[in-house]
């Protein structure tokens, strides 16, 4: 089990952070925001400062697979994301770069109508990992990923699902119980008041470990 | 009747093109490959060079409804964009974060399983235009977004609708007839052999004019 740390905030408190945090997280998150902000400059400048840890672009691709995945995997990025409510050639194409670059796709499954269906649909087209994720904007109302990751695990015991969405140091265990491949934490972390202290209880109480 | 201009290409690039066509176009859109690649130093950049230009952010914002507008926003953008798929807590904050600025938000239809009903639903959320929009991946098999925009300006004649994907020269007088009130075009100018050519066809066939 992978632990992935979505950074949103300003590129340079992204970096003390990371250094702060480094040896108890497997993947980096460009966040969204971040992206918004400053564009491919981040993944180059976390490419440069850490050259060994895998990098995810949080591209949420909607529209032009190859052309957007080819973006960030030409800037160092492992992983891209795509939604999972896109149409099929956006997806198939996010895929074949993938393939082409031989990195990876996740996708966020935000907003899809009918979960199980479209993953089994989804991993049939060759995405990587399946994403359950709780907007942010939805976090405020107190919702969880953790139904939606219970939902499909049932329904697809061997599924490489992700978990995503205000996942913290009280609810980890419970998100880890469901066997997710990759758990997505970020605030819980980058704005903890100690995010390395923060990090390692939520890495220690990761249970299963692939 | 607007014409937007999407630059989706690099920024030097996309810079001699707005020189070129500056006086036959109405808004100019950062697109989302643009924003992937730049982040906001391309709506700083855009900024600066054209004072009077509306600029468009197609961030198709998905997850963080306030923090993601006031990122564009903040970098000078009149307009951005959010995915009509989207739950409706982020586009009431994007909504929020608009008046709060005293600026507008397009959502992009791609991908809304009901149209008409979603329209109106949008429209009560204080959205500013609906744009009928067919994905990159999908103009290769044909696709046209007049289809969709004739559906949805029967059952809503008066909504302040925009269209985009794969307009040319060529179907313009088909998609002004629908009246929209903001027609995207990109590449039919952007890689036009004579981009301020394409642009002024394009202008002068678009009739119906707001």
């Amino acid at each position: 089990m992978k632990l992935q740390l979505a950074l949103d905030g300003p590129l340079n408190n992204s970096l003390d952070i990371l250094h702060a945090v480094r040896s108890y997280i497997d993947i980096a998150e460009i966040g969204t925001p971040l992206i918004y902000r400053e564009g491919m400059a981040a993944a180059r400048c976390l490419r440069k400062t850490f050259s060994d840890l895998p990098l995810l672009a949080d591209l949420k691709i909607m529209d032009a697979g190859d052309e957007e995945a080819t973006i960030a995997f030409e800037s160092g990025c492992d992983f891209v994301t795509v939604l999972g409510v896109t149409q099929d050639a956006t997806l198939q194409s996010v895929v074949e770069a993938a393939r082409r670059f031989g990195r990876q796709v996740m996708v966020d499954m935000m907003q899809v109508p009918n979960p199980v269906a479209r993953a089994r649909s989804l991993l049939t087209m060759g995405c990587d990992y399946l994403c359950i994720h709780t907007a942010h904007d939805l976090q405020y109302a107190n919702a969880s990923p953790l139904d939606g990751l219970r939902h499909l695990r049932e329904a697809l015991p061997d599924a490489p699902l992700a978990v995503a969405g205000g996942i913290t140091v009280q609810t980890i265990e419970a998100v880890t119980a469901l066997e997710p491949v990759i758990v997505v934490v970020g605030s819980a972390i980058t704005r903890a008041i100690n995010p390395a202290r923060a990090a390692r209880m939520i890495r220690e109480r990761m249970h299963f470990t692939l």
